[in-house]
């Protein structure tokens, strides 16, 4: 009775993505079955397909960022109906009880969340895939209303770059009267600036490379810093009530630190394992700072986000792409080559 | 027209303290002139008069938590007059006009506040002299008042252990509901204990020596647990709203991170250069934690914390010591050999 999928695999952590045939599971009472249309491209995505935080099986279907059409909804499900704009984000499960859950922060669950992709569905035990296929089935409470307004297309990276910039600017309360910066002009990067400045924050930029001035003005910085130059960083010392840091890999916090305001935070968003060069506690105790991190974000703050997109015409700035690129866009995100996401149009798998 | 005033100073980062004569400033209108009875020996004596920070001038009388009696005042003095039992901690001064210094946040000055020994007085510009000697001069914002009901000796180390440890646990929040841990069982590690109990919170003590247990308790612990047993430690995982880290030097702090809630935030108050093992950032963002510092606390706060521990009974415990034992008092603390802090009878400076 399991439904037949088209889908893009990797078989194991060194082959590249190809097609692959796989099963979802016959829709239960409180399921939606949704028709992908588009799906971003999420570094997650590499490191998981390549096995890089250990932690995968295969075949691996990856995805996290998936917008569709609802085709059939179950018995139970009464928030959506065939023909729904809908998006699916890094999560399909949680535990629904414990302190976490109970609060909407679903990705903090004790019990650890049930992911899209690489995980184990909490009910059958069997394997999730993710959005690089033609349809998902997913338990109605982590189904996403894509409100009217936004581009589908580029609604599809909200779902987890979105959401993971969001939910730190919106926990930390962000807003009017904040002096905000963002470290990285990257998926997330440009999505922080974008959030950053329509909840009405001063915005700056700290980039590593000159020339993104005009790119980061457009997407709503109103400053610019270039983090390799020690004028330009004495020139904000103990300037940010919030630093957002997007980078994805190993980089020094203390200068960072510095800019940072009485009780300034800096969150960070990205795995940095682990944070070296270590940090001097002095760039915390004067001033009362802190370096926290953030993990994407609850259900219910994602659809907050959705709706606060539409209402301010926000989305992603995405290159759309066929599956069959699939690989090859791997490689350009590897280079730092796209603006700012890839989504693939998942017309191409069937066409 | 200055005063002469006998103390114990080091003469340079190698000599061992003893007696010197030096002189302070004729008192200001707004000066309060304090006959010093008690001071308490801080870790930080110890550093600035071996010149380990690397800042240091000399001739330096060490001591900032000073307790003593109002010998006169200024013509401009209204809030003190002689006989008062007052208090001066590790501040004499600030710029008064910064962001921080208007919420009372004096010692996040962005001018740098004047620090009561090593320091610069930022109107005449002559040295600063702590309070191992019989007599201080100070500007009377700076001067605490000391509420009946605290023994004065006991009150010592409130000036700078208490306030230490009293600004981050009222700056978070902690009280009633609130699990927190202490990290370290010293001169400010016991005085968390007290306060985060008298608050009202749950409260663990974490120690690397077994055999702490009944001192713990007696102090405020409700729990100990053995940080070098990883069984204790799993057991306490995802258990603390609030980590008090007083350890000052370098430690591992991944395995508290570990044991924070959902929130929990780990607050340094000692000086860790650098933070190093590194820190994982999956421990951060797993969770939403942070890691913050703290420094001592604002005069404000400062005069709530006495008016606190008037009322509920609170002070240090000391071992008093003659100012002739200085030195032998610096080699004990080295090896953690003081419950929890000694304290200067000054009237063995005259005898
Ligand atoms: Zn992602
Ligand atoms: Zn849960
Ligand atoms: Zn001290
Ligand atoms: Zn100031």
């Amino acid at each position: 009775m399991a439904l037949s999928i088209r889908g893009y695999a990797a078989q194991s952590a060194t082959t590249p993505l190809a097609p692959h045939a796989f099963e979802r599971r016959d829709p239960r009472p409180d399921d939606v079955v949704i028709d992908i249309l588009y799906c971003g491209v999420c570094h997650s995505d590499i490191h998981q397909a390549r096995n890089e935080w250990g932690n995968s099986t295969y075949p691996m279907v990856p995805g996290h960022e998936i917008i569709g059409r609802v085709a059939s909804v179950g018995s139970k499900v009464t928030a959506f109906k065939p023909g729904d704009m809908v998006g699916v984000g890094c999560m399909v499960d949680s535990c629904q009880h414990c302190d976490a859950c109970a609060q909407g922060l679903e990705q903090y669950c004790k019990e650890v969340p049930t992911f899209t992709y690489n995980g184990t569905d909490r009910r059958d035990g069997l394997p999730t895939y993710g959005g690089y296929s033609e349809r998902i089935v997913v338990s109605d409470k982590f189904v996403l209303s894509v409100p009217d307004g936004i581009d589908p297309k580029a609604a599809a990276p909200l779902l987890c770059a979105g959401i993971t910039t969001w939910s730190p600017l919106r926990h930390w309360k962000i807003g009017k009267g904040n002096k905000v910066a963002v470290i990285g002009l990257g998926g997330l990067g440009h999505m922080g600036l974008k959030f950053a400045k329509a909840l009405g924050a001063d915005v700056t930029l700290f980039t590593r490379s000159p020339g993104k001035e005009a790119e980061a003005r457009r997407l709503g910085a109103d400053h610019v810093v270039l983090s390799t130059d020690p004028e330009q960083m004495k020139a904000v010392a103990g300037q940010f009530d919030f630093i957002l840091d997007t980078v994805p890999h190993q980089h020094d916090l203390n200068p960072y630190l510095a800019t940072l305001k009485l009780n300034g935070v800096h969150v960070l968003v990205g795995l940095v394992e682990p944070i070296d060069p270590p940090v001097h506690s002095g760039g915390l105790i004067f001033g009362r700072h802190s370096i926290a991190g953030s993990l994407i974000g609850g259900i219910a703050e994602t659809q907050e986000m959705l709706d606060f997109c539409a209402k301010h015409g926000i989305g992603a700035d995405v290159e759309m792409i066929k599956i069959q690129d699939i690989n090859d866009a791997y490689g350009r995100m590897l280079k730092s080559d796209v603006r700012y996401r890839f989504v693939i149009d998942l017309a191409s798998l069937t066409a």
